[in-house]
């Protein structure tokens, strides 16, 4: 939080009610803004506010295991609030996610936020309140950041970058080349949900939906998988693009080819409709808490059961398997008519600003 | 860089003129634009493809020192080109700068771009070279990112993050809480040319000039002062704020009055011309290659003889003196009529979108 210099004593008040460009001018009124919201809502041990780094002894980091994980996301997503979870929620989860998926205990997040001026205070509270009790959840701190503020139609209200650090688990090494012959590929739950919301959520298609973004920090389910299976390949929160884009880059860096089961394909009802009226795919739709998971078969059983008795797996599902002999690179779908049609990469855009 | 799931081995190849909404849709048109622009410049052994996380070895890390330190800053610097750099050189240096000032060696860092929809491929192509020209003379490498795609006018044509990841040598201790009565306030060169020059390159004031921006990688620098002046207590760079925002930071964080010298402190007769025409104040005005160094008296000389044998330290100069007994917490300035004004933080903003 660009050294306010008042270590943690917090001594400014912000007075105004909306965000000017004084906020990101360097001077008093900066200070006082990350004080005042920022250090407020983040308060923590690591947040380091007399430097513009936050530092920790890499002994200690070793505690966690023996390789660091480094990650970043920009989160532009609109609208800023949506069923089930707003930007700072997002922000939080998917740089925690994008850590977990490889093996690491996520542990440090930077925060540079980049907010139109005139954007009403309260409402940046709101999400600076809700990304720290994110990253409470997480178990995650937010050590150190940067504010910029732009002028009036040079942003659309508030983007926010998550940088991240973790530590990956000594002897773990997952990865989207681990894919073998045979092996089960698995999801934690109903999928497409995220994009349902977003898209419910702007208004435009008329549609009213009952449809939450499944937005939610992943790292914990991860520790119960990796636990039940052992021999976990990989793991991928399939966030744009959806499982579909997941699966391509899967069978590609593999060299494989999978095959999904349609029928086994856990999408809610209202997503599908949903889909339906709009000419979508919800193998597309993006994700905000749900997980490709593939596992040696003999794994399967057990990283099912052990979803199931999460709250972020109980709809887990064995959706398809890693074909022997198959044809690397290829993504393929049993469809519930008996056919068979490829699953290819996303071509064009399906939805901006999803996240 | 979000996956392309192609190895080290590129095979997309953009066929798009201008940046469209796929090119952040998570599908191929992404997958092409990062495998085209982004892997093509950026490429080296840690950047890791196939994952959204880079990773590296901890026992490795601790061979440059004994801490972590973690940074981030966002770069929405208007115009994109300026005299003396562009955003890409910015979004280097800036961070680099920020671990190097800690006294951390910067090893790695992220890359988070948000690009406005329409702008062409082109530009985009030289930002990224620049940064990745920059990136090499820093020494440090761009191992992971993100890209966001915005509709036309959501933001204004680019904004980058870039988190960096350093490590602190064993043994140094710099903060701004580390000034003590007697130390020496050091700059290394003229002061305010990044504000002057920015805002000279907007055009709205009608005024040429032919002030270039300081914006350098101040590493190596700091290298030989860490050297010449091992008991080095405080180093920043002067950035949004300028100067007089450091010095405030410092002797109010050092509970210290730091007393600076008008006629010692050196600004271009250009700088100073300019910012009288426009009523401004260079000790307030951006720099992105200048620092603020604090050391005990009897280094002072060293580390300015130091400073000046290196090409971003020639004009280097001690403008100052942490007061004995002073107020804590305020900054003065002898001026060159033989008076002495209080030096304040700034209070509202001076220039908005200098970096």
């Amino acid at each position: 939080m660009s050294s306010p210099a008042s270590g943690k004593k917090r001594h400014g008040k912000l007075v105004s009610q909306v965000i000017t460009l004084a906020h990101g001018g360097g001077g008093k009124a900066m200070r006082d803004l990350i004080d005042d919201v920022f250090i407020e809502a983040f308060d923590n041990e690591a947040l380091n506010t007399l430097e513009d780094q936050a530092r920790f002894s890499l002994s200690d980091l070793q505690q966690h295991g023996d390789r660091l994980a480094l990650t970043t996301d920009s989160y532009v997503i609109d609208p800023l609030f949506f069923p089930g979870g707003d930007i700072g929620k997002l922000a939080i989860c998917g740089t925690v996610n994008d850590l977990a998926v490889g093996g690491a205990k996520p542990l440090y997040l930077t925060c540079g936020m980049i907010i139109e001026e005139g954007m009403p205070v309260e409402t940046l509270r709101q999400i600076v309140a809700s990304m720290a009790q994110t990253a409470a959840q997480a178990g995650v701190m937010i050590v150190t950041g940067d504010t910029k503020v732009v002028d009036k139609g040079s942003c659309d209200k508030l983007f926010i970058n998550t940088a991240g650090v973790g530590i990956i688990r000594t002897g773990l090494e997952l990865g989207a080349d681990k894919a073998q012959a045979g092996d089960a590929v698995l999801v934690n739950g109903m999928l497409g949900d995220h994009g349902a919301a977003i898209l419910g959520a702007r208004g435009d298609m008329q549609l009213s939906t009952d449809i939450q973004s499944d937005c939610a920090p992943l790292h914990e389910l991860i520790d119960v998988i990796l636990q039940a299976a052992p021999h976990t390949r990989f793991m991928r929160d399939a966030t744009r693009g959806g499982i579909a884009s997941v699966l391509n880059e899967l069978a590609e860096a593999s060299r494989v080819e999978i095959e999904i089961v349609e029928a086994k394909t856990p999408i809610r009802q209202e997503v599908k409709g949903f889909c339906e009226i709009l000419g979508l795919d919800p193998l597309y739709l993006a994700n905000e808490g749900k997980l490709v998971i593939v596992v040696p078969k003999e794994e399967s059983d057990a990283a099912l059961h052990a979803m199931k008795q999460h709250p972020l797996g109980a709809e887990a599902a064995r959706i398809g398997t890693v074909l022997p002999g198959g044809r690397p690179g290829r993504v393929t779908m049993q469809t519930v008519f008996g056919g068979k049609r490829i699953v290819d990469m996303l071509v064009g855009e399906q939805l901006p600003r999803i996240c």
